[in-house]
């Protein structure tokens, strides 16, 4: 039986204040909860779930999970779950503590400067992992990477990239040495750059692209040459060409 | 004053069965909405505003739209509005009329295969848009065009981009003669292909990829090189960078 102090506690997660405040996140479904799990890369606090998800464990995980492991009914779930599908399952985890000596040398660094959208921002996330970049450099207004919509949309690449949030223009100048590239609409066209290894690569926000101060920054300007006649590309394809371009 | 049966007109047209009962379908916010009325590819049924969208019209626009302009308050707009933000206007507009005529020889159609997600499809038509692919084919299954999530996410490409519903396989079968490439997990890796310009590139379901008898039908499996361990890449990403390396 979920107390009314745990959904009320969970139900709050929902909001950033609360999650700095208790330094956890939420996530939610089969999937992506049992790839959390699996990765270790996040400590577990409380899982709920239906008895359907629990049968379906393996001894070793549920022998460590112990008294974490609440089981609980339907509809205890849908109060506590933020997706509509049935998910069978929610988890609570320890945010990850991050690194902060992080140097780009030798590496390409993804810096995201405001991004807002929670889905661009998860999709960001899972496109730098298939690429294999290991960190994402905000800016400290991009949209909080514990929001639930960002750690579903990750597909549990959350666990494999690490996320800094910081002044971006600051870390930028402490981080000189490094090319920067930023992803605007009037810059050079991205031609044949073939097996880049080390490089910053910057996306702007979704309606206003790279702010000045970061922009000023910029060693070159990038575009993704247009066939049509589409405004914009979004944030996370955009991300996507320029890092498969960069690694061939 | 908005009428009662307007609101229920506008409300009902959530729901594909009435977008198809009565051949329309909504559009929302000042940016969309003019974008569509400037370009002239959907006939103008109705426009609800609120006064401050009314006076920044120019008078050829205001005198075009005649009675089919209503002006309304915010409260009424917030009524027949689907999304959140205050979006000073909504439209209905007439669906377009597809010449399935559409002959793939000497360009570059994209074929969908069931994609579900409104937020990636709109995404996919806008990054069409960009390469200036023209015509995308999609299986019957694949979410409606005309999804307020697939028109608010299509950011105006809906204008430039025709796109057919059919049976995928069938249609593969009667246009025989383009090169079929099927993005999937395990195919060719997306080498260094350039100026390709003709082909049809297929993308699969989010969660089940290609079908069985799709698949059958193509003449080569891509893939995207991986670099790092994302289990997969959202539709929408992969569907930019096949784009962008086959237009180069």
């Amino acid at each position: 039986m979920l107390s009314k102090n745990s959904i009320k506690y969970i139900q709050s997660l929902q909001h950033k204040k609360f999650r700095d405040e208790y330094n956890v996140f939420v996530a939610e479904g089969p999937k992506l909860v049992n790839e959390l799990l699996n990765t270790h890369s996040f400590v577990c606090r409380n899982v709920f779930a239906v008895e359907e998800w629990v049968d379906m464990l393996n001894d070793a995980t549920k022998l460590s999970l112990g008294s974490k492991l609440e089981v609980v009914l339907d509809f205890e779930l849908a109060k506590i779950a933020s997706f509509a599908t049935p998910n069978n399952v929610v988890a609570v985890f320890e945010k990850k503590i991050i690194n902060d000596s992080y140097q780009p040398k030798g590496r390409i660094t993804l810096l995201l400067d405001d991004i807002q959208d929670p889905g661009n921002f998860g999709t960001i996330i899972r496109t730098a992992d298939w690429f294999g970049i290991t960190h994402i450099v905000c800016s400290n207004n991009t949209v909080d990477m514990y929001n639930s919509k960002v750690v579903q949309s990750t597909m549990a690449s959350l666990a494999r990239v690490n996320v800094i949030y910081t002044d971006l223009t600051s870390w930028m100048l402490k981080n000189v040495g490094v090319k920067k590239y930023a992803t605007t609409l009037n810059g050079n066209p991205l031609g044949n750059v073939k097996g880049i290894k080390e490089a910053m690569i910057i996306i702007g926000n979704e309606a206003n692209g790279i702010s000045e101060a970061v922009l000023q920054l910029a060693d070159e300007n990038i575009t993704i040459p247009k066939w049509g006649q589409a405004e914009s590309l979004n944030a996370a394809v955009a991300t996507g060409i320029i890092l498969h371009a960069f690694k061939q």
